[in-house]
């Protein structure tokens, strides 16, 4: 598919994040606007709220873009999907009647706040790329061991915490936790001092399901994507996570992308999932290209300091896609609603720049890696800006993701007096 | 405290398990009611809703009763609690004014349906008492390592899934499920063999909190409690749990009692933790009596047969408070927020009789135990139903928790024909 062009003069450059053929989905104000659905068109947003209210766009009989997040359309499934989509794009392309009147419905995206684009109902997090499990797993076990029997044959997950999920640019407080180390004789209450990202890329479901669904079925109730940072305190993993799974280390935050790329946006790059060792039972089975061909990137810059790029790979390594999770997850019964976020787990790819955690990067903290600046790094200090960067990019056009970015805070030193 | 006698004839007898001295919330309808707020009182239910409405209470300015759900009263926190405690205590006592006009808002319990008495916001199961964590490590891994280095220490929890929680009665549906037994070369999709219980307490967050809160605090922001049966699939689970915890072995179905206790109305029954191996540290230890006296019982009534008790325990038996539960669940800064849900763990007592699971009661299957009607069980068969019964005892008066039931209907066939 070529570049799709836009009277929005900005969003007609081969480099612009935003052309007409992303149209992702946020929720953004200005001084003068309350928090509204916006949609990104070159460095501009499109209030879609008052667009609605005006009769610009009308999805069903009655408002769906009366709230500051994107449930209620969401809820309405595929078809109400495409009729925004298409309605949006015939407001914003080059030909398109009325230019005047709909540019009085623009801001610029830097004179915008951005803020969740959606309400998160549940959120469950994947551990389905290979690399970073096999990482992990020799880390932890040694490389016979690396990769759990079952890993081949089911996406792991577990359930996080929706409460923790917040938007790109949210300040993220050092943890305090319960912590017992190699030298300790008794677990102790402190600051994590091995706090560390997790690259992973977000799929946030749409159309609500009831008992068991396909992975056709799972592929088509999924809404759009998200940049996902995992914040996750190896420390307070370590101590909690036998025999349950991470619960603590994983509740400080996890931080979004504010731009839900939707998932039509992504349909070109579409590619396969990899080659299996073990062919999948067929309520996992691939129906198709699976995945898509996602440039992602990790970011670091110290306070005050320029970022060094410190980690670049693909969301095509991992090995079970979004909509192979989601089916996963219905196998029991489950139900899934309309707002479920769904983490793809962490996404290395196979050499040592490819991969999308610090434990990774610096292997559990015994081989320290070096920034731009010349400082070295193990795990995030103090003052620390960790940015997410992911990018699906055609011969003549790009659908940005934008940025995912949080800055680490220092450890209150009472972490009970803010009560 | 002796009994509170009330003008609900019914409430006053000491076997009655909601006298004037309980007054557990509810959500309830009838052929002529829609779902709405209700109080438990003898064989009555007094219409909350409408009480509001004509000014029988009046907790804040705006309604809290007009929803199905008790989050608005929830939300409130302490002192709305407390008065709404008060006034409710005040309108049904023997001595009340106005008994004519208030008794036409009674329906008796047996002619009203009861729904989910609050919007789950999140769920957490944890995994804290003591006699099971033993059974079940020494099942796995032998008594030397039956508990996790980390369990004496926190109580160790997991988040599970809101959507899958249900009011007691709902049927449940065996699931099916990814499952590799000991036998199998290979994994396979199969409908589950090892369904199963699981005995808690629910406690019910109602104030929010946002960062970590002393166990004192969590204590305070607890609203309530219900009875909670976490149904397990214990063949998914052993598969599935390796390194990330249970995910779709939950995901089935949580089931809890109608009735929400106050934690105002247990407060007599309050009771000391064990006695404990290692001091905890300072941000869980006890702060005064942590735990409830509550009498516990499971039966099990195979299809058109009589229920046969099959276990007998105590809330007492637990090591961890539901508020040391969620002092720790706030430890790395996880917001919690009304309508959370947080599952004590299968409370097990140091006999066989005490144990609040199947797996426990048939020692993982080795040991089929025997129900009255002669027949055995190892898990549960189509068909049975399983039921939860909770009460604290005083000298001439009871707080009954009522009963927390759900039938097990066969898997289906083809499990994606729902769809």
């Amino acid at each position: 598919m070529p570049l799709m062009t836009s009277w929005v003069a900005s969003a007609n450059s081969a480099d612009c994040p935003f052309p007409l053929n992303n149209l992702p989905y946020g929720v953004f104000s200005t001084a003068a606007l309350t928090p509204r659905c916006g949609v990104a068109i070159g460095d501009q947003i499109l209030d879609v709220k008052t667009a609605e209210a005006v009769g610009w766009i009308s999805v069903t009989e009655g408002a769906v873009f009366d709230e500051p997040r994107w449930n209620k359309l969401m809820a309405l499934g595929q078809d109400a999907w495409a009729k925004t989509r298409n309605r949006l794009t015939e407001l914003l392309a080059e030909d398109a009647a009325d230019q005047g009147a709909l540019a009085d419905l623009l801001t610029p995206i830097a004179d915008a706040e951005l803020h969740m684009p959606i309400e998160v109902s549940e959120y469950t997090d994947f551990y389905a790329g290979r690399h970073h499990a096999f990482n992990v797993g020799t880390m932890f076990r040694g490389p016979e061991n690396a990769l759990p029997p079952n890993w081949l044959h089911i996406p792991i997950g577990y359930n996080g915490r929706a409460s923790s999920v917040v938007v790109s640019g949210t300040d993220i407080r050092r943890p305090w936790g319960q912590l017992k180390g190699p030298q300790d004789d008794m677990p102790r209450f402190a600051p994590s001092a091995r706090f560390d990202i997790e690259l992973e890329m977000g799929a946030i479901v749409g159309t609500p399901s009831d008992g068991p669904i396909s992975v056709r079925e799972a592929d088509a109730n999924i809404f759009g994507y998200v940049l996902l940072n995992d914040w996750s305190a190896r420390d307070i993993q370590a101590w909690e996570y036998q025999p349950l799974g991470p619960f603590q280390a994983k509740a400080t935050a996890t931080s979004i992308s504010p731009w839900i790329v939707t998932a039509a946006a992504l349909e070109p790059f579409r590619c396969d999932t990899p080659e299996r060792e073990f062919e999948l039972l067929d309520h996992l089975k691939d129906v198709g290209p699976m995945l898509f061909d996602i440039e992602l990137e990790v970011s670091l810059a110290p306070e005050g300091k320029d970022a060094s790029t410190i980690a670049r790979t693909n969301y095509s390594e991992m090995y079970y896609s979004a909509a192979q999770q989601l089916a996963h997850h219905t196998t029991s019964g489950c139900s899934m609603r309309t707002g479920d976020l769904l983490g793809s787990g962490t996404i290395s790819g196979p050499e040592k720049h490819n991969r999308g955690s610090l434990l990774e990067l610096s292997w559990g903290g015994k081989e320290p890696f070096t920034l731009d600046t010349g400082e070295t790094r193990s795990f995030i200090n103090d003052g620390d800006t960790l940015t997410l960067h992911g990018v699906a990019k055609a011969d003549d056009y790009q659908i940005g993701f934008g940025t995912c970015t949080g800055k680490v805070l220092p450890a209150l030193d009472d972490p009970y007096s803010r009560n």
